[in-house]
């Protein structure tokens, strides 16, 4: 099934729609939101076939009670520590970073990203989950089942407010604000690239108009989802509608950085890291980070050509 | 208006009721719940008066969309580091310090806290305020305006996974598990003690019937509600419902890191504090964090000895 949210004033959680398989219509679901259909409600299409418009989309929770965004391709990790000349820990294969996210207001997939370019902003391509209650303590096995939902996330981030905030030792506040999720939030079951733990298939990222990203998401992801969802639960219970996020999708090219797709490679899934390989290769980045009327797109295909989750597809704004 | 939430089966957002001013009764509201509130639905009492008791209570916001959770007290995290030999950075006094907290499910004042004592299981007696919508770049006159209830909070925290997981550098996830609200949100206009800005009251905290902590809330803040919220809205919205925190209340006493409430001083609103205060003087500490069976209470009181927010009563639990 594939679901997704319509924005409606004065209606904070928005209006659940069930979309066609050619993403060209929807019908009016049943449940009044997703979080509703996460906390049990039943949903099936009811009432009149509308024209379906990812332009009319909030994102599929608007406001979620909890998203927790991991770093589950550490060769992002290790990039970006290598371009400040820091080692990263060899924990950091075993054990999954993970930061509490904002979650209480989300950019539906065509909404603006509003900020000051002085901030340095970013976009981050992501593949993220949505799960079902999850007990403290759950076994990989047991986070596996409660994946309900799967979608892309542009988690978008303050490159110039990251490593002040982060020096205070307390993660991320200020240095992350709303992200944005795909139109389509799409059951596990009719996923093409789906298999249980990780989603296989190209994130396509334009800057532009221009290919920026090309990478597998389904390679190169050291910790799969179920692991990430096992690692939050450890000293608690999740609530049903848990977002769980990848963190930024990032392949190794023949065991080196990587090349932007100009250059015939897969490009890379946020600024930050092609800047990165620029201060390797170059000595110093050349590619700036996002400014007022800049826009970004993501999406995901399968074998035939056709948009799993939608499109991303945000202009950014100076605030 | 003194609303809480009772708990009920098959409704994650729980029964809002109206407490009355002796907290001896209560009727149901009819707003279905204290989101709904704050989304901007009328509240007022409808039905049967019941007998309340704070047993029947979950947190006021079960489940919330943002828990951020500050540190305005800021001899609290001096005195911590001076601990552990480091220095606090002078910024500490100036720029505020804030983590973005679990939210995805809280207990109830007299649910228990279940955990595995080798994870050091503490509590942190803190001031917590829900607001309404914030808009980004909000002035600190505006965050003001913007609270709706405050309550207590007790903010479970495990500290031997602390060390750990913040060396990561991503904040807490592990280390900060499930934390407790008082049974009541109040609304400011009827609250003794609120100035606008920082809530003047003893905050009470027995360890298993003992007095532990005597903290005078409105002494030492170094930063008012309305600056931590300023600070958490200035690269984004806030959504009506985010709840912030106060951190751990924390009172210098003549200069000094202060004493137990046993030798005639305020005490200490977490057990690390205590802990640090008998490192700082002794050496090491003395005093355990908790075990299960102990018994947690935090609550304050107006003028005339009458509890204001309810009582957090939990016992703690092996996992």
């Amino acid at each position: 099934m594939k679901l997704a949210t319509l924005r409606q004033d004065g209606a904070p959680d928005g209006r659940l729609v069930i979309v066609a398989d050619d993403l060209l219509s929807a019908r009016p679901a049943s449940a009044p939101s997703l979080q509703a259909v996460l906390d049990g409600a039943p949903v099936e299409a009811v009432g009149e076939e509308v024209v379906f418009d990812a332009a009319d989309c909030s994102a599929p929770l608007p406001r979620a009670y909890q998203f927790l965004d991991g770093s589950a391709y550490v060769n992002h990790v290790e990039l970006v520590r290598k371009a400040r000349g820091a080692t990263m820990p060899d924990s950091f294969w075993t054990d999954p970073l993970m930061y509490q996210g904002g979650s209480d207001g989300f950019l539906g997939p065509c909404q603006a990203i509003v900020g000051d370019p002085e901030w340095g902003i970013d976009f981050e391509g992501e593949i993220a989950v949505i799960t079902g209650p999850v007990r403290m303590g759950a076994s990989v096995t047991e986070a596996a089942d409660a994946i309900r939902f799967v979608m892309l996330c542009n988690d978008v981030s303050l490159r110039n407010l990251i490593p002040g905030e982060l020096a205070k030792g307390f993660g991320f506040v200020q240095s992350k604000p709303a992200c944005a999720f795909s139109p389509l939030a799409v059951t596990p079951d009719i996923l093409p690239g789906w298999d249980g733990g990780r989603m296989h298939g190209r994130l396509c990222i334009d800057l532009n108009g221009i290919p920026f990203g090309r990478a597998e998401a389904g390679e190169d992801m050291t910790f799969d989802f179920p692991t990430l969802i096992a690692h939050a639960a450890k000293t608690r219970a999740l609530a049903a509608g848990t977002i769980i996020g990848s963190g930024t999708v990032s392949n190794k090219e023949a065991g080196g950085p990587g090349r932007p797709v100009s250059e015939g490679g897969r490009g890379y899934s946020c600024i930050a890291e092609q800047r990165v390989v620029e201060t390797l290769l170059h000595g110093g980045p050349k590619t700036r980070f996002l400014h007022p009327g800049d826009q970004v797109e993501m999406w995901m295909e399968d074998g035939e050509g056709r948009t799993i989750f939608g499109r991303i597809s945000q202009k950014v704004e100076a605030i």
